[in-house]
């Protein structure tokens, strides 16, 4: 497949990596951003950085458009593709409906379910590749393509996406802002922040194999007051931190109840 | 060293086992429950199961109290060793004052920085033993005996190890119970739990390499407003985890400001 990018950012990389890596062309880089579409060119074998939206010249099947959700509709706007060309988006929260306005296109959605930053390599073997398309062949183009670099492929319409990115936003935002109110408290401590590294990882290792309510421990699922209390009084100068930590306790308690 | 263990529930277990391990002698496993005294027993090559707390008239040079935080002050109170032994509790939240009714023995406290479950496997090396004796030779001694199990032995007073404790509760407990918020609403989407793991995975190997404030993703850090009213309008059924949701948007709002 001739595949063009669009947007230079995490996801364009990582996603254009492992395309090329799996022997697909991919031709062209679209960025506002001069340096960073020559940047990403440069390290791909057949790919050029390109200034514009109308790709009506170039031979592409597939535009993946790789840009953040604010920038997704200006682009569906002001693209131009060949007839027929596939164009999928890889947002977790935008509909497939996103990229109606795209003239003569077939549409579709290639979302990577996964956190990517520049500077750590992610093995796509194991990213789910969610999938999505206005009609069975363009799905099973897609499918086919994706299988080529990911273990992981399914087909996910608009709505259930949009259920499984709240609870990413849950597993993944919310821990990680979690994980960082910790960092702060044994900072404050003057503790070091992998003394809790293991336990974070076996928490998470339990968590993979069973349901987590199942398995809740700590002062809330004990129910010890006095431990609470403490906590609550050793957080004073934290308000916001006080708050969370007394809606945390009383929500593992009703899921408790809930059991 | 010739060692007792009160308790012989998930801490008691693998602690005793890991001592075993280790080529020291544990001798006395108490419960008040037969069946648990002697199942821990019976897999231990030294060990007799024991039902009485007076241990003056067995040859203990250290008793390890591993029970349930609430049980602790009763047990510390009928507990009777030789003058001289030393008496640790292996608790996060309690105080080394905690054992101060145990007449005529050194008090420490032994805590090991993990969750236990029975049926899971922990490679006790790698668990963070954290000591505090009432003095530097009782200290020494206990040092030597967490180094025979564990790489990761440190001092630490009652007072830093209250502070930890709230970090692992925010790091931990809290973490866990988002995870299981997460797993009930792929549930209702009848998604199958393991789609979110390598982001999991991803989230938490990405919060042990950079603190993770500085690396904080997602619709709040973003404020992108559109979906998070969205979240809170499919959450409507959830009304708990509705106002979750808004205190931890809020709270990762105000970290930002404050980066």
């Amino acid at each position: 497949m001739k595949i063009a990018i669009i947007g230079a950012g995490n996801v364009a990389c990582h996603l254009a990596q492992a395309l090329a890596s799996a022997g697909h062309q991919v031709k062209a880089i679209y960025s506002r951003t001069e340096q960073n579409r020559t940047a990403l060119a440069n390290i791909l074998p057949h790919a050029h950085a390109i200034d514009s939206l109308n790709l009506q010249e170039l031979d592409i099947d597939l535009v993946i458009i790789a840009v953040p959700d604010k920038a997704l509709a200006i682009v569906a706007v002001q693209l131009q593709v060949q007839p027929n060309a596939i164009v999928a988006h890889t947002s977790g929260s935008q509909p497939m409906a996103a990229l109606q306005k795209v003239a003569g296109a077939r549409t579709g959605v290639f979302y990577p379910l996964q956190t990517f930053s520049k500077s750590k390599p992610v093995d796509f073997k194991q990213v789910p590749l969610l999938l999505e398309a206005q009609d069975m062949q363009t799905l099973s183009e897609l499918e086919e393509l994706a299988q080529t670099i990911s273990e992981q492929v399914q087909t996910v319409d608009s709505s259930t996406r949009k259920q499984l990115h709240i609870a990413a936003v849950f597993a993944c935002n919310f821990t990680n802002h979690l994980l960082g109110i910790s960092r702060q408290l044994l900072q404050e401590a003057s503790l070091p922040p992998q003394l809790l590294q293991p336990l974070i990882q076996e928490t998470v290792a339990k968590a993979a194999q069973q349901h987590p309510f199942t398995v809740q421990t700590g002062p809330a699922a004990r129910n010890d007051s006095n431990v609470i209390e403490e906590h609550l009084h050793m957080l004073e100068q934290h308000p916001g931190y006080q708050l969370l930590y007394k809606e945390l306790t009383k929500s593992i308690q009703e899921a408790q109840l809930n059991e």
